[in-house]
């Protein structure tokens, strides 16, 4: 099973300025990723890493499941409510690797807003394969920022 | 101030299956990342990231960090005393995003290997710029595998 936004309808992050490596679809050297909004404050891309962003053959470099995990946590926070119009940056992010992720196969990447306190947003994030079986945990703080300061 | 490693011999991870995306000499779509050995189990790269890794523009993004960070500490770990040959995978990596990161001038990358036990490693990292100043720091466990399972 690959989740429960194989319906959802898929978007990019597109407005002119986005250059980023993980989801500018304009970013031809970058990982152009996509996201579907499953539920408040959800999100799931499904990706399919290329073999130039490994770490050993076949096997997805683990910083590339940094910008993964980030993306989808950064546009889960963009998707929940009164999220749209806020600049957020990440400030703490912990990974667990649980079992190798494999390139060139379909990946479910998830970002799930947990909670807001003032200027903080506290996210969860999972990496897991075509069958559901998870492969790596994420957890991370965002904190909004006053101004457009780049992250 | 760029750390204490301006002498020091710079060198790739240069062996025929190394394809990567962090560290290969060979991945064209790679980040190519050289080190320096500045000390037992201390290892710096001297690196300048391009555009297209950018999150924000002219920031870079937080995943390419990870890269970063981690490669900086697994070749700290193959740099010790009785690294050399054995296989190790990140199992928890933790970063702070302490202040932005620019992308396009010279940052130092920094992989200190703290401690041992049995076989698990824990390492310490930083990205720091030309000045010195902290950037984002990181704290990883990696795990040595028992066999050349990729990670």
């Amino acid at each position: 099973m690959m989740g429960a936004s194989e319906d959802a309808e898929e978007f990019a992050v597109d407005y002119p300025e986005n250059q980023c490596f993980g989801c500018s679809p304009h970013n031809e050297r970058g990982m152009r990723m996509r996201f579907r909004s499953v539920g408040p404050g959800v999100v799931e891309s499904h990706h399919t890493v290329e073999e130039h962003l490994a770490g050993a053959p076949g096997v997805v470099h683990g910083g590339i499941q940094a910008v993964l995990l980030d993306e989808a946590m950064g546009v889960a926070i963009h998707q929940s409510d009164g999220g749209a119009d806020i600049d957020v940056v990440t400030a703490e992010f912990k990974l667990r690797y649980r079992r190798p992720v494999a390139t060139g196969v379909p990946l479910v990447v998830r970002g799930t807003l947990q909670r807001r306190e003032g200027r903080d947003f506290w996210l969860e994030g999972a990496i897991v394969d075509a069958s559901g079986e998870l492969l790596t945990v994420a957890e991370a703080r965002w904190r909004q920022i006053s101004t457009r300061t780049p992250r």
